[in-house]
């Protein structure tokens, strides 16, 4: 288990790569590039999901199901989207295998050609927007909010369990509206949503801003996203929300009639996280023991392990727990008593804290003696002996406790790794460490890409709340009125 | 709306499809054979997949995802399963698509070429299996009780919404077990869970049998089936559970060692249900108005209509509802409030009922001076005035009756469309008119091939209640233990 586990210090790619693998979330498929979730990962999801899923609806969205195929024509109808997608596609070109006329197995059958080759979503704004052509006469009709959760594809080179696969899960939002005014603040709700979820949910903080141009979602006109700070000081695009302009409405010739009678294009967003999240989840929390979890996605809540070494031990901790677990469930927590008598408690200990358990709660026949239980809290690794009495109403705030503790861990880990930068010298000296860097830049393109090709380092946002600050580009001293912030990132 | 339904008696394929199209429920996409599932369809789908997930979770199993690919030579490593799935698998072939050297949008890359083609999953027990194999070593790892919710592809050249398109949405359990028993009684446990979520919250009836070997899943030693009625007459079959034997261990060697030490291959199942349900359940119920739906996965399940002329009316109106509708809400019922002053409640009214609302309730001025209000069911089209005073306590059992009402209703229809046939005159004649037949049958291959052949009627399933009973294959006059259900389906 931990044993397993290469500490941070050493290596952080390695200790992330362990971690996953021994406690168990996710793992490389046969085919290249996807990933297994395995049960507890996905279970995390599945948390993720729900409570992502509420505060859509509770925003007004609902939720639909476009095919998972993409004609490829379609690619073709908006110039960047292409563009930006193109190279990544997997392609679905035959419909039916055949029996090797050599015995060997089955072959692709050549007479089951497609006419056109249809791609396998790497996202859905072409297929929707064809479909919202249909669905859209009038202003009556808007807005059209809906989500869909669903499986795409990006053909990558070079993948990491969660954090670029090229098979992912993820939900994305595909509004439709009747104005740019609305179309925008749109965007930016969701962009909050998001924002709130990350840190109120996951515990991690982030950062709200806009893309620059080069690192803009393909087809839209302003791309706002929430960032993010794992522990190795780089960066981490937790969930973006685009604004779309009327470039897909103009595309696929998607109008309607506003209330003075003329016809116009419809206005555009689209927004999505993905599996990726649990990716950032790991990296912004866990340790060298394993997996942190904050109370809110953790499938385990509370842990309690029997102590014993006789059967009459045993069943008399039994009596005591199974009325302290009855109220936890009774309070909605999610408790699972370890009473498997193949492992023994230290064991048990490890595993729970590999696997990311927030609260873990010992008792054995001296407890039993005095009224006590060992409480451990996962996130700061303290342990206190208390009374059992009244012990389980204290539970919910102990993991709110927990919640809050993690996020704040977090916070402090971002503030003391974020710095400002006002020449070269101090800007590259402050990525060899790691961090966030708001510099100053010149709002060029090219300079971007240069700063990137000489460090790796990429204008991660134009953060939403930097204040105008008149200065010089750290690299080409031209002037700047606003740092936004750089940073190497996942 | 109601009107632009063909009605049943008229023709019932139509007015399947018809409904499927007014009520919003799914249509066709650009790409043949996939569907768009609209938001009220996949509102319907949502509840079921809430019910659904619940009850594998409480009997113990938990959620994964596997990759949408299956690479080509997985599919061959179990023969039967080969047989069954190759002719309808699209196939990805290619990864990148690069700009077309004459200028015309995108092309295939053919320098991206894959070394092995990969098949978008039809189902998902290879790539699963393939997997297993290094999670199980031991007696301890068993069961694996995993399930997945999942889209597949299986390439149709015939397709209809829900019943049978290119792309569905699922589930599929797939367990492996230490003991033939124990997956036999996996198997059996699945097929009770399906009849009692088709019966309890679709107010499907059904009838749990076992297929013949020629209707058999391709891999499994035994499916276990649960069938239903539609209002044709058909039948639809709208759940499946295998027993696997040890062929896919044995086909992608995963075996465990057991108590004793020994090396034994391991026991396996697989049970799914899709969105074919969403199908089932328009069949079973609705009429030519429109959607019947059980009010358990109704996302309205009730709506209140202001009837008034004057603005003060509404206002008077409006007091009274919120009160009511909190109340409602309190309680868990999911009920809106249409006061949308830009159409007639006369189009409300017919609105609502062609999308299956259980229960409206219309409040005008006169019913404010008396107290009272009308409620109409959707099932039974029954209306009645009633007291306002304590209707907000009552609804859930109205609700429930409704529920209880819909479920006899298509038990009752069943019953009158269920017949014994023993002469090939009867069961022809029978045919015609539509129904299940309880006909004897010699038990072979070629009896059961050759009556499809002259009549189309398949044997959906050898009851698991049917009483032994002897008699003569209505096809052939051989000797037969017992009755099995003939029937033509979907």
């Amino acid at each position: 288990m931990a044993e397993k586990i290469t500490p941070r210090e050493k290596d952080y790619s390695e200790w992330y790569n362990d971690l996953v693998k021994e406690a168990q979330l996710a793992e490389h498929s046969a085919v290249k590039g996807c990933m297994v979730i395995r049960p507890l990962g996905y279970a995390i999801w599945e948390f993720m999901q729900a409570d992502l899923d509420r505060r859509f609806k509770e925003t007004g969205h609902v939720n639909a199901y476009f095919p998972l195929f993409v004609p490829k024509s379609f690619l073709s109808k908006e110039a960047a989207h292409v563009e930006g997608f193109a190279k990544e596609c997997a392609v679905v070109t035959h419909y039916r295998l055949k029996n090797d006329p050599n015995g060997k197995g089955v072959i692709v059958d050549p007479d089951a050609k497609l006419d056109e080759e249809l791609i396998i979503r790497p996202t859905s704004e072409t297929i929707i927007w064809n479909t919202y052509r249909n669905w859209i006469q009038s202003y009556r009709d808007l807005p059209l909010l809906i989500n869909q959760w669903a499986n795409v594809v990006r053909w990558e080179m070079r993948t990491r369990l969660f954090l670029r696969t090229t098979e992912f899960l993820w939900q994305e939002g595909h509004t439709a509206h009747a104005t740019k005014q609305e179309a925008e603040e749109e965007t930016k709700r969701m962009l909050d949503v998001y924002a709130d979820f990350a840190e109120k949910v996951l515990c991690i903080p982030v950062i709200k801003g806009i893309k620059t141009a080069n690192e803009r979602f393909a087809g839209a006109e302003e791309t706002y996203c929430i960032e993010a700070m794992m522990q190795d000081g780089k960066a981490l695009q937790a969930g973006t929300s685009h604004f779309l302009g009327q470039n897909f409405a103009k595309a696929f010739d998607v109008t309607f009639l506003d209330k003075t009678g003329t016809r116009e294009h419809v206005w555009a967003t689209s927004w999505g996280v993905s599996t990726r999240l649990i990716g950032a989840l790991i990296m912004a929390h866990s340790d060298d023991d394993g997996l942190i979890l904050p109370p809110a996605v953790a499938p385990t809540q509370v842990v309690v392990v029997p102590i014993y070494r006789k059967d009459e031990e045993l069943e008399k901790i039994n009596a005591v727990v199974h009325d302290f677990v009855a109220k936890l469930k009774g309070s909605g927590i999610r408790v699972k008593y370890d009473d498997d008598d193949t492992k023994k408690p230290g064991w048990k200990f490890a595993e729970h804290e590999l696997k990311g358990v927030p609260l873990r709660i010992a008792i054995g026949p001296r407890d039993l003696e005095n009224g006590t239980v060992e409480i451990a809290f996962r996130d700061t690794k303290m342990k206190q002996v208390v009374g059992i009495d009244g012990l389980a109403e204290k539970i919910p705030a102990l993991l709110e406790q927990i919640q809050q503790g993690i996020y704040l861990k977090a916070l402090k880990f971002r503030e003391e790794h974020t710095f400002n930068a006002d020449t070269w010298e101090e800007f590259t000296s402050i990525l060899d460490k790691g961090g966030f860097i708001l510099a100053h830049w010149d709002g060029t393109s090219e300079t971007e890409l240069k700063i990137k090709e000489e460090t790796k380092a990429t204008i991660r946002c134009i953060p939403l709340n930097a204040p105008n600050e008149e200065g010089k580009c750290i690299y080409s001293g031209k002037p700047s009125i606003r740092r936004v912030i750089f940073a190497k990132a996942y």
